[in-house]
């Protein structure tokens, strides 16, 4: 019965960061799953991102049956019609962008239609949540945002530190948002966002990406109830229309492609980012999300968590094709 | 007289940024300059830099009876006895190395013995000093400063905002150096240095490069005593053998040029720097240092100030001469 009413839904992940093959895409139809929103950059420059580019294009033309790329909420809708998955561009790192103002739009036309400003270190555009200091948002990052602005790019905010993550609220022009966190009074890590944070994301009528990522969620033992409770408390604070999804599902990649995702190149020690000496590895997902594929659970979650299934359907994906009909448009 | 003391001297100066071709070197020739450190970046990336490094090769195949390039100390006094300028190469900035620590090695192995972590901007390294916040030394500036001290390279400062200067002197485990600035209450032009800042690089051994630039001098109307006087007194607070000089002298460059220096790729308005819509040109120097030919009169101002022979030696490049030898070993 409710896999019935989740086929009916617009269902968007506003980040995965996976190393795709068949198998994966087929997962996502799986899990009935409309869109997503995908990381093309970590650390890579322009160059190396266009080779990223250039890899999505191959994706493209070897699963036409399976995947679209989104450049706008339209192409996402078109998608739901062609039983596809929409993939929208994105970078988890403003790297890519170098010291160029000219290559937000560059990327732009390339479809990429999310930057977030930083990756946990500091960027040239502001400073990440594993620094110690932050100066805010720069001089450089004031003049990305008033481009991203401009020509329709979404500013994502989730692995920046503090001060810029309020700067950047404050700064754009247009609502931003924080695709893949979850609030710090549901779990402590160091990736999820203060009350501050929330509240002055709400104000600016940006969006929350709720988080499934075991370290943001406090671990796989995680109940599907207890994590299906917190959404409808964020519904109930930040209101029905301003919540998603962002699972940060990283699927098929390896030990070693960890060590890249957390140190790049600027040490030459490990950084073990969320994990520990200890617990090195990629983590375990809970049971109920090992996949996308589970989407599903998600949605009889949030019913049995007492949300309406006008608001489930904005959870799921609703409110993310609102938001992102208005973010991909240029000024 | 004093020309036959100056001639005798070991003159560095540690910081020339010029459009150079023969005349310009001819110029050093003239004013008896035994070494300069040299600009090979502002805002390149690792690629650009290798074309600059690969024209100041071509410069030495041109005019080897003028330049010589110095890796060492040794070779400073080498050009001294062969009656030539040695060329210590240095960036100032720290986007060569892009977001790669293997890179300072890299550049090491190319004869890079001097980079300044920002310029006026943020740098993936810290801070600059046209920036409103300081978030200090970021994660990577503390993995780029171990790797310098290890390889022999020299930190420079000069550009630098406050917090980020004062971190970086505390996290160097080698004494570091401000190569162009004057004390701010000599002339309180934001890229001049706080009372706090030249304290500790005192404390730690650092040496203090005095800037001839007109923005850092309160005009070209300052006197050579006036500025001889502030010598002393800089000489009096850290001692003798921590002042040099570092002219920061930039010939033949365009007003183009001077867009490119300042507003790179990041901004698409201008940015007038220490200049204005006003004055947004190149400025005049004074008359007693209008190029690198009238480094005598320096001497001869230094020595009327009533510095000893003995420091006025020291001053005009002795102590840099003894500061590089020790900077630029290997740990």
């Amino acid at each position: 019965m409710s896999r019935e009413f989740h086929d009916q839904l617009i269902v968007i992940d506003a980040l995965e960061h996976s190393n795709w093959d068949r198998a994966l895409f087929e997962e996502l139809r799986t899990g009935g799953v409309t869109a997503i929103h995908t990381t093309l950059a970590v650390w890579e420059d322009a160059r190396a991102t266009l080779d990223n580019i250039g890899r999505w294009h191959r994706y493209f033309e070897q699963y036409p049956d399976l995947i679209t790329h989104a450049r706008s909420a339209a192409d996402i809708q078109g998608a739901k019609a062609a039983g596809k998955t929409a993939i929208v561009f994105g970078f988890q790192n403003a790297s890519p962008l170098e010291d160029d103002l000219a290559l937000v739009k560059v990327f732009h036309e390339l479809g990429v239609r999310v930057i977030q400003l930083t990756y946990n270190n500091q960027s040239l555009i502001g400073s990440g949540c594993y620094e110690q200091g932050d100066g805010g948002l720069t001089r450089f990052g004031r003049e990305v945002i008033k481009e991203m602005n401009r020509v329709g790019m979404l500013v994502d905010l989730s692995h920046c530190n503090e001060r810029t993550t309020l700067d950047a609220i404050e700064a754009s022009s247009r609502p931003v948002a924080v695709t893949h966190s979850n609030p710090k009074w549901f779990h402590s890590g160091i990736r999820n966002k203060s009350d501050e944070v929330l509240r002055a994301l709400s104000r600016r009528g940006g969006m929350l990406g709720l988080s499934l990522y075991p370290f943001h969620i406090g671990g796989a033992e995680r109940t599907l109830g207890s994590y299906c409770e917190m959404v409808t408390r964020v519904v109930e604070t930040m209101g029905p229309d301003q919540v998603g999804i962002g699972s940060d599902q990283s699927r098929q990649w390896k030990d070693a492609d960890l060590d890249w995702i957390r140190s790049g190149r600027w040490t030459f020690s490990v950084d073990f980012g969320e994990g520990s000496a200890a617990q090195r590895s990629w983590p375990r997902w809970p049971d109920w999300f090992k996949t996308p594929a589970d989407f599903p659970h998600l949605t009889d979650g949030l019913l049995d968590a007492g949300l309406t299934r006008e608001q489930v359907a904005k959870v799921m994906g609703g409110n993310w094709l609102r938001f992102f009909a208005d973010a991909f448009r240029p000024a």
